[in-house]
Formats: structure tokens, C-alpha cells, sequence
């Protein structure tokens, strides 16, 4: 039998692990990037968000393509979020159970061990190669190259892990009959930065995800290998006091950042120029389907580009090349089309359920977590997970510490807050939160999920 | 002041319009048309609806135009549907009161009316000028033509009235904070045709459009000038006993209409010629916003695409360019802007409105016009609008015999609907319907109303 040869369309984080399990499964591989080999230049700057947060189903898929223990040394755990009020006050919120981690990585950092294990397992890759047109029913691709040239390849199977702008999802779009919706949310974000403290020190607790909500805007920061933190501030396009259309000057931004974020700024001797220097960018949520025609698919943010508010991007697209290659493993590579409908048809429950909640989760971020009934909330949710640990998983750990179907964490996740929303409407549940039944608390989930 | 040039882009039946309506404010009009002059060859067969209903919302927008007396001579009313069962008797359902009618006629025809007027008027008009691209930020449009050429122009004023697959709207997706979503639906349809009997007559009752409703599909037919009608076939794409991927061959296209069309099927001497030539298409709902950026704007399908099952797709464009022209008139042309932000502010609620009440329709026209309890709630209906002529107005009526917002209309119809439901709940409606308190369901009306 003829070895398949399977093109990809984007060399990112998801294109690269991807390329990576194919090979492994002894097929040709050849990935076609629009950018220049970024492991040659510096990348910084250009407005994607340079820090990722890796959790457990994103572990899981690097531990099955075996690039696990690479990865590791270029990641700061982050056990909980750190609050910082308008006071410059803090407290620390656990993510989950002790030792229970997200790990900050930076996406240049990781897209070059993945880029260099994919063609060190034997991956083309193909740089300055910008898709200008796909024909689905062909499978034909024309590139434009640097110099000027164009390209022009017919793939035998040809997979879009090209993003949240996805040129085969264009293609499908206007070639297909394609359900398609995206989504700009109100909220735009900026990176801005921390260096480290004068004596080459971390300027704030380092293991952790920092958050200065501020309800309708935040901002937040993660840390660097080199102890340095990466800030994003995420503020309104318009409508609102604090919004990027009333930033017009330097002292507009110091005002905002004196105002409401007083410890960070004092931490932040570049911000006039990082603000000046970095794009404002949106954020774009897509769904669509299908994913699959005629042995085509779109894969990671190409199929479902969700905002960043649950830290699941860029895991979901890993989870995505996992189950694909589990598919692959058990229905062989005779059949493409079987192979994509089954992952289609298997997945797209469970990434309309993650995109929905990180759409949901900006409110948590940025409002819930300062707010005391909240806190308590969280306690209470915490105390049962302690009680009942197998019981009573809290969604943000369904989501994040296991490889539960995304589909089904949200849907347990409903029950759960149903349930809470009747244990908070107590008027006198701050005072005695501890002393609830909390047996009967989970009764009623159990019940719930009964009917 | 200089005159500002309104480019246009489409001069489908919309554009067609809405330039009569800029040439009249004595603004410099261009349009940009993708096909050739379609006055001077034949393009039936194209596989778009060849046949439009045109009701009141048109028919004031032709008017306000000054061109209505030209178009009425190519109409032909239809005041109601004439349902065919499925042992061929047929029964009818009127639309409205009397007089009251929607009325068929040729999109060709009437496209060439409007066209035509549009010249007239000094409207310049280029075919065969196929957008290749738009840059929005610079209101610069490259266009291919037909010898192989391409042409650039800098619009001061850019208008989309390109239809569904609007080049302009597809330039917004990928440039704009744009929020977009399509979706197709599970059917498709094919055009049919009727011929007129060997006496040269109707071969059907001719002022009446015409349906046989099979439940997940249906078989539609409207008078044409010549008198033959126009048929159009709806079938789910698959998933379907009868649907377009079970039919294989001439056989299969017999016993369908054999069994479930009979009448028709004996009046369709060309069936299965008809069957062969003509495509399959699909049905696409389009919302999106904005509408404008940058003196530009969206306008009729470009803006809201919407499936044929309220039969105001047209009726809706045509009402748009009516807006758009009393807001010129009202704010001057010296800020676009401000004119196109007023119009897509004011109208979305209603286009939204209009999409969701043709998505709804379907199973109306396919299902519940051939449901004896339906007919009965029609005639409820009927008779509380008769008592009540001012206060009853059915939902159809208010969409297609008024100007009332659709917007209004769909939230009076929420409640009427919610009435009607109680009052269908009764076990014993179909004997004692005539008997009702129809004051006090009227009173039901107005009491949800006001809460």
C-alpha cells in the first residue's frame, strides 16, 4: 500500500505536536507555515499571548507523543491564583489540591521544542509557505512564497492546524455547506511586563497566576523562566470609563494603572513603553462544522478558537491531536474520511462545552474572585471536594486536573452550581458555612443527576 | 461641497433599488456588477429562485421610488396558498382579508425593470467586474474583469448589496472586529416547472401559490406571466427517507412525485429533463455585525441573508433601501457615518427578527398547513382579527400586509402565540372553536402585553 502523505497547513503549537504523533505512526509527514522559522528570529512582540498555561490534558497528550520530559525544565508551576486588591493587598486561592499545578511556558520557548522534535522525527517543514487559496473538492493548495513565487500542491490528506484564522476553514467556508460563527467579545488585551527586582529576583510570589480583577476589566500575570513576569491587561474596547478608546496618551495609561492596579505599577518601569510598543488585540471565539470533507480536517483553534479565560486553548488542541491519533491507532489510515468523522462527531460536544466556558469564565476572572460570598463559595466547594473526593469534583478541577469529557465536566458543572446558588441563597450562609450538611449538599447533585 | 460617488457592489434586485433611490437625492451612483449584463442573454437555470413574492413592504419601497406603476404589470397576486393533499384534493387558505395578496413575479424580469430605471436615472453600471478584493481601511476594491484585466478603485462611499455571499461582507470577517455566523439548513431545493396546458392556460388555479406539504419536505409552485408556474422542491439533503441523497436516478425522481405529488406529477411533462439540469442548492441564514465601518455598509442579503419561508428576503432589502434613503434625506449626506450607523442600529433588531421568523416558518408551510387543528387556530385567528381589526392582527399579516417593525411584529406574535397555545390546550377546540369568549382571549393579549 502506498504510504499516505499527510500535509499540514501551520507549524504552531498544535501543528508541530501533531506532526509529531504522525510520524510516530510511521506516516509521511510535511507541514507548510506561513512565518519564517522563528527559531531563528526573535518573535516577541507580535501580540499573541506569549505565556501559556499547560495543564493536565495538555501533559497527558505530550506524555503520549513522548515529549513530556522535554518540556518540563521550561515550566513555572502556578498552584493557585494570587488576588491583589485595590490595596495592594494579597491572598492566595488554590487551584485545586496540594501539588495540584497549571504550568506557565512561553509559547516560543515550547513551539521550538515541539517544531525540532517533529523534524527530528522526520517531519518536511515548510516555512514563508502562505496559503492563497485551497480547493476542498481538489485538495489543491497555492502558496505564495517569499520571492514572489507561488506553489501550488495536491494533497492526499491535508489538516488545518492553522488557528483561529484558519485559511482551509475559509476555503470550507465559502466551498462547503459550513456552519460558521465567530465571535469578537467586548474585551480586548495588551501585554505589558515585570521585570525582575534589581538583585535578578522574581518582583512577587512566583508560583502563582496573578490577578488583579477589577470587574469590568483586569489584569493578570504569569511568570518567566527568567523571573520576569508576563502581564496582560484586559480592558473594553469602549463603552466604559476604563477602556482602551479613553486611553489616549501616557498619562492616561499611568492614571488607569495608579488608580486601580498601584502595587504592579510600581513593578513596571516599561509600561509607557510596552503599552505604546504592543498591539491591542482581540479576542475571537469560532465555532463551526463540519470539520471534515473529503479528507480534509481542521484541528486546534482552526476548528474551534475559543477566548483565553478557561487556559484551555492551547490543551484542547493537544487533547485534539491525542484523540485523533487514538482514532488513527484504532481504525488504521485506510480510511481518512472514517478516521475524521469519528473525531468530529466524538469531539464537537465537547469543544462547544469549553468554548462556552471560557466565554463564561471572564466574569469569574475578573469580578467573582475579589467578591467574599464568592470566596466563601469556593470554601464550601472545596470542603465538599475534601469530604467527598471522588463525589464532588469542583469544575474548574473536572476541567483542568483531569481528562474528563469536556462535555460532560459541564454538565455535572450545572448541577453543581444549581445546587449552589440554593446552599448560597442562605442569608446566614457566611457565618455558618462551616457547619453545613454537607452530605445533604451532595445528595441533592446526586439527585439532580438522577432526573 | 463635492459630490461624494456611491459605489455599489451587486446590482442584483437590492442594488438595482437603492441606486434609483441615491440617483433621486442627485448623488453620483457606480455599480459594480460580478456577472454580464444579464438584459441581454439568458440566465434561467441558474439555480436561484426565478420567482419572487413580492407583498407590501416591497411594493411601498417601489413606490417611494416612483417605480411601481412600472412593475406592477409583471405581477400576478396570489391571495393564498391552495394546499394539496396527498390524494389530490386541494383546499385554500387566503392570506389575508380580501384584496389582500402576495404577488408573484420573475426575478429576471424585475431585476431588468429596476436595472433599466436605475440607467435611466444615470446610474453608471459596469459588468463583469468580479471583486477579487476589498481593503476596507482604505475603501479600495480590486476587481478581475473579463478579459483577464484587473481594475482598482478608491471608493469615497462603499455599498454591499451583493447578496448572501457578499464580497464586502467577507472583506469585514477578515479585517473587522466582525461578529459573523452562517448557517445552512438541512434542506435543499430544486427549481421544476409546469407548462401551461395545450390550450395555452394555468394548469392550476393561478392566483394562489400553491403547496404541497409532506411534512419534512414540500413541493411549492408559483404563477408566472406566461402562465406556466414555477416549482420549487425542498428535501432534507440526507438523513431522510426522501431526501436528495436517495434519489440516484430517473426512476427515483418518478416515485417520489408519484407517491407523495401526483396531481403535480401529471401536470410536469418535463420533470425529469428539469430534475437533471437544474442544481441542487443550498439554503443559507446569514447575521453579522456591524454593518459599517468606514463609509461602508452592508446592505439587503449582504447584510442578513435569510431562507425563502417568509418569502421576505426581497421584501426586507427592498425595505432597507426605503430606510436608508429617509435617513439621507433626514441627516444629508455630509456625514455617511453617522447615516450608516443610525441604519444599522436602528435595523438590526428587525433583520434578526425577520431571519428567525423565516427559519420558523418552514415548519409551518411544510407541516402544520395540512393539520386540521392548525386550520382551526388559522380560523380562531381569523375571526378575533375580524372582531378585532385593530387589536388582532395575525402574525403573517403584520409581516407581510404592514410595515409594522419586524421586530414589533415578532414580539406581538410571541404573545399571540402563547395565547393561541392556552387556548388550543382546550380537548374540546375543534368542536367548540366557534363558540370561544373571543373578547376575553383578546384581553389575554393585551394583559401579557403589559407585563
Amino acid at each position: 500500500m502506498k504510504k499516505e502523505k499527510i500535509n499540514l497547513l501551520g507549524a504552531g503549537l498544535i501543528g508541530s505536536l501533531l506532526a509529531i504523533y504522525l510520524r510516530k505512526r510511521g506516516l509521511d509527514v510535511a507541514i507548510y507555515e506561513k512565518r519564517q522559522d522563528w527559531r531563528q528570529v526573535d518573535t516577541s512582540g507580535e501580540g499573541r499571548s506569549i505565556n501559556m498555561a499547560l495543564s493536565y490534558r495538555g501533559w497527558k497528550a505530550l506524555e503520549r507523543a513522548g515529549i513530556k520530559d522535554k518540556v518540563i525544565p521550561y515550566t513555572q508551576p502556578m498552584y493557585g491564583r494570587r488576588i491583589h486588591d485595590e490595596h495592594g493587598d494579597t491572598f492566595f486561592q488554590p487551584y485545586g489540591k496540594e501539588n495540584q499545578a497549571i504550568y506557565s511556558i512561553s509559547r516560543n520557548a515550547f513551539n521550538k521544542i515541539l517544531l525540532d522534535e517533529a523534524e527530528e522525527q522526520g517531519a518536511s517543514i515548510y516555512f514563508q509557505h502562505k496559503v492563497e487559496h485551497v480547493n476542498v473538492a481538489k485538495r489543491e493548495v497555492t502558496f505564495s512564497l517569499a520571492d514572489g513565487s507561488s506553489k501550488n500542491i495536491a494533497a492526499e490528506v491535508l489538516i488545518g492546524s492553522d488557528g483561529a484564522y484558519s485559511a482551509l476553514r475559509n476555503a470550507f467556508q465559502s466551498q462547503l455547506r459550513f456552519n460558521f460563527n465567530q465571535q469578537y467579545v467586548s474585551h480586548g488585551y495588551k501585554e505589558l511586563s515585570i521585570p525582575t527586582t534589581p538583585e535578578g529576583d522574581f518582583a512577587m510570589d512566583p508560583n502563582a497566576l496573578h490577578i488583579w480583577p477589577r470587574g469590568k476589566f483586569m489584569l493578570i500575570a504569569l511568570p518567566n523562566l527568567d523571573k520576569s513576569f508576563t502581564c496582560t491587561l484586559f480592558l473594553p474596547f469602549e463603552g466604559y470609563k476604563v477602556s482602551f478608546e479613553n486611553i489616549h496618551d501616557e498619562q492616561d495609561v499611568e492614571q488607569v494603572f495608579k488608580t486601580h492596579f498601584n502595587d504592579a505599577y510600581n513593578l513596571m518601569p516599561t509600561l509607557l513603553q510596552d503599552f505604546k510598543r504592543n498591539p491591542t488585540a482581540a479576542l475571537i471565539n469560532t465555532e463551526c462544522y463540519p470539520w471534515t470533507d473529503n479528507n480534509t480536517l481542521l484541528i486546534g483553534d482552526a476548528a474551534h478558537a475559543m477566548v483565553p479565560f478557561y487556559g484551555q486553548g492551547m490543551n484542547c488542541g493537544f487533547e485534539d491531536c491525542s484523540i485523533l491519533d487514538g482514532l488513527v491507532g484504532k481504525y488504521g489510515t485506510s480510511s481518512w474520511d472514517l478516521v475524521f468523522g469519528k473525531f468530529q462527531k466524538g469531539r464537537k460536544p465537547d469543544t462547544d462545552a469549553i468554548c462556552q466556558l471560557a466565554m463564561d469564565n471572564f466574569v469569574e476572572m475578573s469580578d467573582n474572585v475579589a467578591d467574599p460570598k464568592f470566596l466563601i463559595r469556593k470554601k464550601i466547594e472545596a470542603r465538599l471536594h475534601e469530604l467527598f473526593p471522588e463525589e464532588w469534583v469542583p469544575l474548574y478541577s473536572m476541567v483542568t486536573f483531569s481528562e474528563m469529557k469536556y462535555s460532560e465536566a459541564y454538565a455535572i458543572g450545572k448541577l453543581q452550581e444549581k445546587v449552589m446558588d440554593r446552599v448560597m441563597s442562605d442569608p446566614l450562609i457566611t457565618q455558618n458555612w462551616d457547619s453545613l450538611d454537607y452530605e445533604e449538599i451532595l445528595h441533592q447533585v446526586v439527585v439532580a443527576g438522577a432526573v
